[in-house]
C-alpha cells in the first residue's frame, strides 16, 4: 500500500509522532533540476514562471514526480506580496530582485480586492497543482514576513545587513510599524486565499529575521507574524501555520514560539537541533535542518549530517527539511540519497 | 586630571569593574571621518594605507585625536594573514577583496620568517603609533580567526554562504583542518608579533562564524581559536585576548567562551547582551554590542539603545563597543553623541 504522505504531514503538524519523519524541502522546485531548468528556458524568467498559472503549476509537480517528497510547495515568490501593494518587481540573473525603493507607506495599494486580483495567477496555480497532485501529498502555500519584505522594499532590492528598513524603523518606529501592518495584511489576505486554493499548510518565511537586537526583533519579527497568524486563524481556525525565523538567535527562536501561535517551527542550519528539542519540541512542531551545503557536498558529511538530524529528533513531532532553500548546485542524486536514507 | 583611558581598557579586560565602561569601536579608524577619506585620496587604495606604516599610523591615531576613545586598532586588515600565506590580495572598489581561490595547502608559504617579513609594515605600524599615542590611550592589534580567513581564501573572496569553505570542510575534513592550523599558525604568529611591537591586548575576528552547524563550528571555529589562544599564552603568559565569533548562536558564544580561552568575549547585534551579562559575564570581560546601524540612525534609536546596553552591563566588566564594524555612511556627530552619552 502506497504511504499517505498526506495524512502524515498533516498528523505532524497536529503534533503527532511519525517516524520515519516526512519531507520537503525549501525551494525544491528549483534551478539544480534539469526538467526546472528546460521549462525556464522556455519560460524566460523566474517572474514569468512564477506568475503563469500552468508553467507554475508543473514546475510545483516536478520534484514531487521525481523524489517522492511528502509535500509539494507552490512555486512562486515572496514577493509577489510586494508586487500586489503596487512594486514592480524585476529579477536580473546574479542580481536577484530589484524594485524602486518604498520610503513611505502612502502610495501603496491598500485594497484587498486589488492584491486578490493581482495575486489570482498564485491561486490558479494552486488550484492546478490540487488537481493534479496525487492524493497522498500534502499542498504547502507561503508567504514572506513583514519584516523580510520590507528588507527587500525599502532598500529596492537584497541588501547584506537590510540596512534601509532597520534605518526607516529606527528613525521613525510608528510609521514603519504601519508599514509592517500592511504588509501584514496583505501577507494575512495572501495565506487566507492559499489555503482557500488549496493549500493544506502554509509556512511564513522571515528570511532575514537575523541580526536584529532584542527590542526590534519583538516589534519587527514577532509582533507583526503572531498578528498574522491571528487574522489566519480567525478566517481559518483550522489553519496549520509553519514559521521560519531564520537565524534568529535561540532566545529569539523562543520567543517567536512563545508568541506567535505558529503551529510548527522551522530551524535554520545554524541553530542546534537538539538545543530545539530540548527547548521548543513539547510546544510545536519541529521543521529542518539540514545544511544545503552538506546536500551539495554529498557522501559521508551528507550522511552523517541527516543520521545527527533523524537521532536528534526522534521522539517529537518533526518534519524533514533543510535550514535553507535548496541551492542551485545540488546534485539532483543527492536529493534522491537523502529521501533514501531518512526513508531507511 | 586626565582620565586614563588604557589603565581603565586593561583593568576592564583582567576582569575587574569600570564605570563608565571604557570605549573603543571597531573599523574606528575609516572611511566614515573625513580625515580618513582625506588620506585614502591620496594613497590611492586600501592596501596600500594597510601596507604603508606612516599611512597605517596617521589613520590609526585619528579617531583618538577626534574622539578620545580609550583605545587605537591598528588600521591593518584581516587579509594581512593570507597574504603572508601568499595570496595576492586586491580590494576593488563596491566588490570587496579579490583573490586567487585556494584549493589545496601545500603552495602555501610555511615560513615564519617569511610570514614576518610581509607583516612587518603592520609591526613597522604598530611601533610607530605607540611612540606617537597619548600615554593614556591603549593599542590593540588583531587578526582575522582561522575560519573567516578560510572562507575569503577558498571562495577567492567575499561569498554571501562561505560555501567553498564549507564544502572543502565537508569534502575532505582532515586536509581542511590542516589548512586552519597552518592559518592558525601564521596567525598566532601575527599575534603575539603585534604583542611585542607594542599591542597592549589583542582581538580575533571570526567574522563569520554564524551559520556553521554545532559540529562544524567546533571543529572549524572553537578548535582553531583554543589553538591560537594556547599558542599566544605560551609565547606571553600575560596576553590578554578579546574573541569575536560574530552572530554564533548562543549556544555558539557559550561553548567558545568555555573552550577558547579569551579573556574577553564580543558581542554582536543580534546576541542578546542581557543574555550574555548572565550566561557570560561571571566568566569573561564582555565588550559590545551597539547596531552600527542604530548608530547612522541618531536620534532617539541611538540614545535608547546606547543605555539600554549601558543598563544591562552595570555589574559586569565591560567595555562599549558596536555589534559590527561602523559604517562608512555614520555621522562623527553621531559617534560624539554616543562617546559624550557613554561619559555621561
Amino acid at each position: 500500500m502506497k504511504e499517505d504522505g498526506k495524512a502524515k504531514l498533516l498528523s505532524v503538524l497536529r503534533g503527532e509522532l511519525k517516524s520515519p519523519p516526512p519531507v520537503w524541502l525549501m525551494r525544491q522546485a528549483g534551478r539544480y533540476l534539469p526538467e526546472y531548468q528546460a521549462v525556464r528556458a522556455k519560460a524566460g524568467s523566474f517572474w514569468t514562471m512564477s506568475m503563469t498559472p500552468e508553467i507554475a503549476a508543473e514546475v510545483t509537480l516536478q520534484p514531487i514526480t521525481r523524489f517522492g517528497f511528502d509535500a509539494a510547495i507552490i512555486f512562486s515568490d515572496i514577493l509577489v506580496v510586494p508586487f500586489a501593494l503596487g512594486s514592480m518587481v524585476t529579477f536580473e540573473e546574479g542580481v536577484g530582485p530589484r524594485m524602486s525603493p518604498v520610503k513611505a507607506i502612502n502610495g501603496l495599494e491598500h485594497d484587498p480586492a486589488v492584491w486578490a486580483k493581482k495575486l489570482e495567477p498564485a491561486y490558479e496555480a494552486l488550484r492546478l497543482v490540487r488537481a493534479k497532485l496525487d492524493r497522498s501529498k500534502a499542498l504547502l502555500g507561503f508567504a514572506g514576513a513583514p519584516w523580510t519584505l520590507a528588507t527587500y522594499m525599502a532598500e529596492g532590492g537584497g541588501s547584506p545587513d537590510q540596512r534601509a528598513a532597520k534605518l526607516w524603523g529606527y528613525r521613525d518606529p510608528a510609521r514603519f510599524a504601519a508599514f509592517l501592518d500592511i504588509l501584514g495584511d496583505c501577507v494575512a489576505e495572501h495565506l487566507i486565499a492559499q489555503l482557500e486554493a488549496g493549500a493544506d499548510a502554509v509556512q511564513i518565511f522571515d528570511s532575514w529575521a537575523s541580526g536584529l537586537p532584542p527590542a526590534q526583533f519583538a516589534e519587527w519579527v514577532v509582533r507583526p507574524t503572531k498578528r498574522i497568524v491571528d487574522r489566519v486563524r480567525q478566517a481559518k481556525p483550522a489553519a496549520k501555520i509553519i514559521g521560519f525565523p531564520r537565524a534568529a538567535t535561540l532566545e529569539g527562536y523562543d520567543i517567536y514560539v512563545r508568541q506567535t501561535g505558529v503551529d510548527t517551527i522551522s530551524i535554520d542550519t545554524a541553530t542546534p537541533i537538539r538545543w530545539a528539542v530540548q527547548e521548543l519540541g513539547s510546544r510545536v512542531t519541529l521543521q529542518g535542518n539540514l545544511d544545503p551545503i552538506a546536500l551539495i557536498a554529498g557522501g559521508k558529511a551528507l550522511s552523517t549530517a541527516t543520521a545527527e538530524i533523524l537521532k536528534a529528533t526522534d521522539g517529537v513531532p518533526f518534519i524533514f527539511n533543510l535550514g535553507h532553500g535548496i541551492l542551485p548546485e545540488t546534485p539532483p542524486e543527492h536529493v534522491a540519497q537523502l529521501v533514501a536514507q531518512i526513508r531507511g
